[in-house]
């Protein structure tokens, strides 16, 4: 019982954040993404009845106590669904920093939630899948679907899941990553967002979000690079604005995120089409179309605190790679 | 007909952004603020039927277009009061970097204001100077009284000035400014602020100013420390959130700014009892009670992208400091 799966990262466009419901992580808000073609999480899982107890590699090592259980805790899930208890080996690799923005915990929930159900020797619908993920890590929901992807909030469990709203080749445009990052972030997404309602505009937020994600999705449709672009990166300064605004205090920013934020409109005043978003990290990622993803890598390659550039298409969501089933 | 007045600038710990009024410069909501006892504007103002036009040199130079048109409008304003129409020539100096945050334009109105009242052979009130100097620069209202200062918001232009609320002596607080500017802003404050209504949080924003201010008042008549560093710092990270959530987006922070911002809270978990605020612009204030100062000062001569360091205490208002009335 044994399974290997791979599961991309996904940049939202509409951002999550704040929970209508802690444990079974229902967010406050909808929230529209595409998955990433180049930041992969690639996760084995095997249960046997002769391990001992459950065993967790992550990136070639080991995990702090809070992420170990949080990892357990969804391998009971998929236990409780298999009627199993066999113990678990998970081996999980990320191919790009975990912890700054990337969204490691997407991607490594997606893939271990579909490693783990294979392993279990269990099959799930896509949709089954993705309400599965959520429960580990909110965002890993969107992880599951190909392309371009909504995360439909729904008020109970089997109401909040992602379904692909438009498949991958649907509109060539990059998500180019600056790698500016100096370190894990200091507190992390998961326990942040447990103070959103704290900001004084988290209820202004959350009332205008339906109609975002209308305007979101219709940019998409039609291609609209311009207003897609104003959208999405006034979006991500509206929430690391509930973020700072937010008691304690949360800046993700490096200094390298800020300066990025302060050259882009001046590269777009130079004629390049180049819209940025943030995470809830200090990587920064620059949306563009694929014929201007030369020009952003070059403008990125001046700047001498951009560690690594990372270009992403619009990519698979999460996939198996092998699976041996004994 | 020539005086010399020299004016503080101050720093606002509730701040002011978007106007009721443009014309004349009514502000959205009321402020509570502290005049500075070193960052000082010297301004001679001299009035004489021999010269042809009016001739402003400030810091020794010359000035744009807009800027100059500004000042000749508010001697336009002392000049219909005093029923002359003789052009001046208005020599300035600030002892601090101009259009950086330090707030050049209150200290540099408020002593324009006092010295051509002066030139002009004009006595006013404080009340009057003050609604006068607002007219300047909203801010500038505020550096007319001495110590701990109110901007009451008002109606009317009459309405609309600021008062002392409390002496110099009355708290031993400081501002330790530390100077991480990069050059001057790129948009200015009073630019800014007229887009300060598409913002969708600056509705919530203002509902909540009346009893911010209040609140503010309190802490400071009651020297409770504590809350008021909170309130302050929160205050700032609202205000430049609504910057940061206008169309166009404004982001004034520098690098410097945004590496102290994260700072701080670590000093405090030091156990030094410091909080930031920052005006429309780059350079950083750090609030502290003066038994703290040399520790901030510590902390801040370790990094070596701060330019400079200014000590200030609650300071005197707007003053004479020299008077020739032929």
């Amino acid at each position: 019982m044994k399974a290997t799966a791979i599961a991309p990262s996904n940049i939202a466009f509409t951002k999550y954040w704040g929970r209508k419901d802690e444990v079974l992580r229902l967010p406050e808000n909808g929230s529209v993404s595409m998955c990433l073609s180049n930041l992969l999480t690639t996760t084995t899982v095997e249960f046997s009845p002769e391990f001992e107890k459950d065993e967790v590699t992550i990136n070639g090592g080991g995990l702090e106590e809070g992420e170990a259980q949080r990892i357990i805790r969804h391998l009971d899930r998929v236990r409780k669904m298999a009627e199993i208890d066999q113990k678990a080996k998970v081996v999980s690799n990320n191919n790009f920093p975990s912890g700054t923005g990337l969204s490691s915990s997407a991607s490594g929930f997606a893939a271990l939630t579909l490693a783990a159900i294979k392993a279990a020797g269990l099959n799930l619908t896509e949709k089954e899948l993705s309400i599965l993920a959520r429960q580990g890590s909110g965002s890993a929901c969107r992880s599951i679907p190909s392309g371009f992807v909504q995360w439909l909030d729904g008020d109970t469990s089997e109401a909040s899941y992602a379904q692909q709203i438009f498949p991958p080749n649907h509109w060539a445009i990059a998500d180019v990553v600056a790698v500016v990052s100096e370190g894990k972030k200091e507190v992390a997404t998961s326990l942040g967002m447990k103070s959103a309602q704290s900001s004084p505009f988290m209820q202004v937020r959350l009332s205008r979000m339906k109609e975002k994600n209308e305007k979101v999705k219709e940019f998409i449709k039609d291609k609209n690079f311009t207003e897609f672009g104003e959208l999405l990166e006034a979006e991500a300064l509206e929430l690391h604005t509930i973020m700072l605004t937010q008691r304690p205090a949360l800046i993700y920013w490096t200094t390298g995120t800020l300066r990025i934020m302060k050259l882009v409109p001046h590269w777009r005043a130079e004629g390049i089409p180049v819209y940025f978003t943030i995470n809830t990290g200090q990587d920064i990622h620059l949306i563009c179309e694929a014929e201007n993803v030369e020009k952003v890598k070059a403008k990125l390659k001046e700047l001498d605190f951009v560690k690594d550039i990372i270009v992403n298409t619009p990519g698979e969501g999460a996939r198996l790679l092998s699976e041996h089933l004994y």
